[in-house]
């Protein structure tokens, strides 16, 4: 019988999962296994500068490519760097993969004190059990023989769940060795199917048709876990066939073309373009599918939509009803494309596209800085169709759902977790994913254009270093407004606090190993909008071959409206205190044509 | 009845235990807090570029000031991004307050999505509940009654057992107001005493004497937990009365002076200088005192020293009678002090202090480059009196421990949690307890001295900004020998994987915000012997006014022989790789005079 080292086991399945990349910090008890990747035929390594980046950038690349992210750490000092990007992907529901190196299963049983363990007699297990809620579930591997059952168990359970696993590896398992027949039966990674789930969208598809039809002025409110449960051309399918407006969260732009004349535009509460809350009041009943509604994506809980005009498809069950029926066991992906296939256009009401009004431009759409009420739209107009654009947790996050999308841009940002420094590792995983995709002929290239403050950028710029290193091109516009100004709002406008380390930006690229006469090249720095359209124009900038960082120069105390509004419903006090420092409690911004 | 915001009084208390400078990043659920700080005269903050870093700086300062060191986080983001630096603290028995800035209790009670919890009906506890193995214990403030008393505790007991504590505090519960009398009371930090323990001491002490009394040629063996549990004078006090010959560990040196003539050398199992193992083995009693035997600190568990010749001092009991006998309840701290008054000079053996050969020179050491047998002796000679010198986990780490040390020289390296990226924030730490400690006119400036790796500085660089933001002056040497040559020397000496992203280093300083004349000024790149001494020589780095940054450029392949001997200690298929990688499996090195 044909043997393989279960290390090598591992990799394959992963590979057959859909990950050609793998990333991570090397550690010296997860060398043995990093040999094996080089194994595989179609997979590579990727070296971090620190495992919380390489969880940042396995997000990143799981979120581009509709396929697990991977990074593999090793015990303890590893694992727990990476564990708040892997909490991050729990509840933002990324595919994740962490693998971790562990110490051999001998220094387990008896406790040694091996470096990277704590305590006298070390429980070298309690880095696992520290981390258990931060993931769907885990593979604890020991026993060689039920390794292999359990690896692709996990893998399963990363798809089917869309959330982060763990695949725990000890040392001395590596190289011990499984069947290789074990992979002549494929990974299953279908989702489940079962005489329960198929009537339960039996039962839900004439439930929700009946409501259809009966209503006079529905809508569809589309949000980020239709992405992230890989639903996104089914329920294209369903808006094509409907043809309601359409309405999204700041997290969910980007999945429905913004281009398309049914889509209306972001509704989050009360910080909503003007005339766009009352459009959406007056829809008698709305189709509200993947929302993720925390503080951040729903104007601070002010998009409460009555529960008796919903019909809400979670990722794995849907209420109908007024709320008052579950179907359980009915996955989005599956329950969309019966739904479509169901639908007979005739019975559907006839609909008017809420039209909004233009609103009004702001009283500083006339400065030569670069100023908030500008840059978002500005940066929307460069992009491209199947660009990636990221958008910081900061002015970014805020800033850039007031710009409308080309079609088919994937649209990343952290808004839930809001862990400032996610952007920039992730967009390396992006521009990773891309990569793949591409040589997989999966779909065009299309550039990653990240989008990041000054203050986030510091937290984990070394990967700037990695891109740079891995030929990567990504477009990096660094908002340098000195400081927190996402916190300065919030409270402490001008406290210390809030300010940072200024940096040269200048030298980026060169001290990350770019050439410095290519880094001097690559490198742009903007303080007026003639600035900022001058580098835009740049065909090194507009079709990058290497990195390219453009920084731009802006005022601390400018804020986008969005940001400000949301931190406004917190109420009159904020309100002042935003007041005092300065800030403008901004009427919504315009939107350009 | 005078009353003061809860959030003050836990910034003058945590004042009050010795710490003047409070690390961390801002985060919307701490900033309240933050604004507390500026009211307490002789408090400071220093914000980091990211949370990891902060916990590492915290580290730093609690072990060079011998008080705790003191970071604040947001809530999830923030705190899971330290938690592995808080991990280090508690394996390395290191005092860290760990505050967090909590969601309101009402935000809390209502399980609400905000931003940075997990899931849809989030548990805001979740990451305390994920940490608590990572510290003695906290306080979980919801009740402001209760509050300033829990504060109080766990204050104390981070400096009692020396490890880390968490502060929990709601964003809600920062400006409630709590008497200020309550501060009249001053904070209780003398080690617990009572009837137990007095009787505990009062016998351990003849039990040890008799055995002392007894020996014929006792040692003793000094490390680490010594200083964290605040005994160094004691002990200091108790080598001189018994002038016994003493010998100390990788993560001990620096706490006895090297140059007092009983001072014999580190005693690392096989991993030792030539003739000490054989000097160590002919003793018949050892005083071991403060012991943290992880393998990376004991040659690979060949430190064995048999029980039945050993007297143990643990931080809180001791082990005597050949191991028969355990005292508990005597704090380490007190037992010596108790000791040495109780010694009687005359009664104690007559010794003779081991001289060890000279060992021969290392066959490189005519090179002109830059060899792993020269640098460290070299470093060493650059040192003076009242340095702080860190060896990262690394080369730095096991070529270090080699050379002697001048006086009073604080020797820092985290060698049993062995966290690469550790030692620059942790250096920042340093620094700026170096700073409060002159203003206390607590001791003699002395400078930082890290000394770090090309692999290692890529996990955390950006605290050499913080350095530069600060006005910090520590001498920075980086080992640039193109990757983890600690790696390469365990496994995969040449695989891609302990390849770095290849920096210029020379653009780091001007990055980081130092003016650029002024950088290239204070970066200075070696790549042979002539060309350190050149740089060694200079005003400007021997007495810095500003950051100074050596990179000194060695060869991947060359390693240190206390580390080949220690990846040695795990068998004879370790040594064939590494002879195979073209590792010399060296001789040990000359100590110089």
């Amino acid at each position: 019988m044909a043997t393989i080292p279960l290390g090598l086991y591992l990799w394959r399945r992963i590979h057959e999962a859909g990950v050609h990349t793998i990333f991570g910090v090397p550690g010296d008890f997860n060398l043995q296994l990093l040999d094996q990747i080089y194994n595989v035929q179609g997979l590579k390594w990727v070296g971090n500068a620190n495992e919380l980046n390489a969880a940042y950038a396995a997000d990143g690349y799981a979120r581009v490519k509709n396929a697990p992210g991977c990074l593999v750490t090793t015990h303890g000092v590893g694992e727990m760097s990476a564990v708040n990007g892997i909490a991050g992907a729990m509840t933002e529901q990324v595919k994740v993969i962490h693998v971790v190196g562990q110490t051999t299963r001998g220094m387990q049983d008896r406790n040694l004190m091996i470096h990277h363990s704590v305590g006298f007699k070390p429980d070298h297990q309690v880095y696992n059990k520290a981390t258990k809620a931060f993931r769907c579930t885990e593979a604890e591997l020991y026993d060689v023989a039920k390794a292999p059952a359990e690896i692709d168990r996990v893998i399963r359970e990363c798809i089917i769940q869309s959330k982060p696993v763990y695949i725990f590896i000890p040392l001395d398992l590596v190289d011990e060795e499984v069947p290789e027949s074990l992979l002549d039966q494929p990974l299953d990674l279908d989702l489940p199917t079962d005489a329960f789930r198929e009537k339960s969208i039996a039962d839900a598809v004439p439930a929700i048709q009946e409501q259809l039809y009966a209503s006079k002025n529905p809508a569809i409110f589309v949000d980020c876990l239709v992405q992230r449960h890989n639903a996104v051309s089914e329920l294209k399918g369903l808006v094509e066939k409907l043809r309601f407006p359409v309405y999204t969260s700041n997290m969910g732009k980007g999945i429905i073309d913004e281009t398309e004349p049914y889509y209306v535009g972001v509704y989050n509460g009360t910080v909503s373009a003007p005339g766009l809350t009352e459009a959406f009041r007056d829809h008698d009943l709305v189709l509200v599918i993947g929302s993720l509604p925390s503080d951040t994506n729903s104007g601070g809980f002010t998009r409460q939509i009555p529960p008796e005009k919903m019909i809400e498809l979670f990722p794995d069950k849907v209420t109908v009803a007024k709320g008052t029926k579950t179907f359980t066991g009915c996955h989005m992906k599956n329950l969309l494309r019966k739904l479509t296939q169901s639908i007979t256009p005739d019975k559907l009401p006839s609909i008017t596209i809420p039209q909004l009004p233009q609103p009004p431009f702001e009283d500083d759409h006339e400065a030569k800085t670069i100023t908030q009420s500008w840059i978002w739209h500005r940066i929307a107009a460069f992009l491209r169709e199947w660009d990636v654009v990221y958008g910081e947790t900061g002015t970014a996050a805020f800033g850039l759902p007031d710009a409308t999308f080309p079609p088919n841009t994937t649209w990343i940002t952290q808004t839930y977790f809001g862990s400032i420094g996610y952007a920039t590792p992730s967009a390396l995983g992006a521009e990773l994913a891309l990569t793949d995709l591409v040589a997989e002929n999966k779909r065009p290239r299309g550039r990653t254009v990240l989008v990041t403050g000054d203050g986030s950028l510091q937290l984990t710029l070394q990967e700037i270093g990695t891109m740079i290193h891995y030929g990567l091109k990504p477009v990096v516009f660094v908002i340098n407004n000195a400081g927190y100004t996402i916190e300065r709002v919030i409270h402490g406008a001008k406290q210390p606090y809030n300010d940072i380390v200024p940096y040269n930006f200048a030298h980026m690229l060169a001290l990350f190993g770019m050439g410095e006469a290519e880094a001097e090249e690559n490198f742009h720095r903007v303080t007026t909008k003639a600035e900022f359209e001058d580098v835009a124009r740049k065909e090194s900038v507009r079709n990058p071959k290497k990195v390219q960082v453009v920084e731009v120069v802006m005022e601390p105390l400018d804020a986008p409206w969005r940001l400000v509004g949301q931190v406004a419903t917190r109420g009159e006090e904020s309100v002042r205190k935003m007041k005092e420092a300065g800030f403008k409690i901004r009427e919504p911004m315009p939107r350009r044509p």
